[in-house]
């Protein structure tokens, strides 16, 4: 099969008309495919009109019991289902998903070194049969961001992770195309100025803008995930605005492709 | 096939022990199976934490959009995703599920007559091609009680219903048997007294159990559900406690039967 793994980030599906558009977009994009979708912002509303504190390290979340609670309702319960509901008004069939759901997705939670990051997930195995069942009846799978450890235990997981995982999986058996959804028109050399995009990255441009310096903080873990998702098979990976994602899916140039060298 | 659906009430999941007790006899439950859960207690608890007060209408709750919000977090999300995990770590492969999920079930929103129910969906349509292909890779749906009206709108469902019609769906072309759990030993005659259950029931026997007012309330509509189901097509309905599944699947005396006439 021909698979795409899409994935949007929470503050796409934060603004209603944004996500409906990105949606509509999602059911009409050819192919089978799989949605793959963060939800931070809503979470963070959430905890927050509960009490729950961020528990931050140097910048980062620490996932403790009471945020995977409230993960795990946000992400696999309003968000997912809300978008499960919304692609089928559009004659989508979808299925809403987190890694416990039919074993897909297993993850160890994350071994405590310098920091205890609390119930994360580093992702060990992913279930392709499922998933292949599924995209066969032409079933969009939804994942929400939660894997499980097969122990009992579900474990918060980094979106981005989950797409490329995904990705990578299925590319032993499929051809695969990864497309990252984001706020920005793709990798910029100047992140205030969409027209410095960069239109085409392989392993030595990533190496050049990096020694550069022209790429920095979230963007570098991004392309390394991209980049590493291509050594493991995935065909192509694209970021760029949710509305240039059908451009993309024609190869027309509307964002940043990622490919082999 | 022959197919198990099961149902469990909110005050079975609300506490951890009793929750884990049983979804190990669901995990031992012969043959293939489905879940439906309840989880009034806690949602009621987050929509009280959160500050949203039950809106209530002759001791009947009306589901307005924030308390719609909270069902889905709490069924959809935490209940649900967590009941999975926990019978993943038991070997039984599962997959949670609201009606949206694979388009499993539809609702229509309740008309507005003397009440406006709010967003509270009467079943229309049970959609029974992906449940068989779960079934069949022995992966157990587990459902939570939220439809949608393939408009994109999601709506709150009583469980027990979702139980039968899922189970009367299915009989059209499957041995199906529908197992109600919940606090009580089953039918009783007195409700207080253990020792007064009625083993076996049929439509004969209802009738006289209504006409000498041996039940009532909240008992009624759960057996002219069960008698319900059996009118199309269920080939027998069991109520009784969690504790007493296993023996209720061997056909040994535990808990109520009805059947036929």
């Amino acid at each position: 099969m021909d698979i795409s793994v899409i994935k949007i980030g929470g503050n796409v599906i934060d603004h209603q008309e944004n996500c409906s558009a990105f949606l509509k977009l999602f059911a009409h994009f050819p192919g089978v495919k799989i949605l793959v979708h963060g939800g931070g912002v809503l979470a963070s509303r959430l905890g927050s009109s509960l009490g729950i504190k961020p528990n931050m390290h140097n910048g980062r979340r620490i996932t403790d019991k009471e945020t995977l609670d409230v993960v795990t309702m946000v992400y696999a319960g309003l968000i997912n289902k809300n978008l499960v509901a919304e692609l089928q008004s559009y004659g989508q069939n979808a299925i809403g998903l987190t890694g416990a759901d039919g074993n897909a997705i297993t993850s160890i939670k994350r071994p405590i070194k310098e920091v205890d990051f609390g119930f994360v997930g580093d992702v060990t195995k992913v279930n392709t049969s499922l998933l292949e069942t599924l995209l066969e009846q032409n079933i969009a799978p939804v994942f929400s961001a939660i894997t499980h450890d097969n122990k009992g235990q579900l474990l918060n997981t980094n979106a981005d992770t989950i797409a490329s995982e995904l990705a990578t999986a299925l590319a032993t058996k499929h051809k695969v195309g990864l497309y990252f959804c984001f706020d920005k028109k793709g990798v910029l050399m100047d992140a205030d100025k969409p027209e410095s995009l960069v239109p085409l990255i392989n392993e030595d441009i990533f190496k050049k803008l990096l020694e550069e310096k022209v790429i920095h903080s979230g963007m570098i873990p991004k392309l390394e995930n991209a980049l590493n998702a291509l050594n493991k098979g995935v065909a192509n990976v694209w970021m760029g605005l949710p509305e240039n994602l059908l451009l993309a899916a024609k190869g027309e140039e509307a964002g940043t492709i990622i490919k082999p060298l």
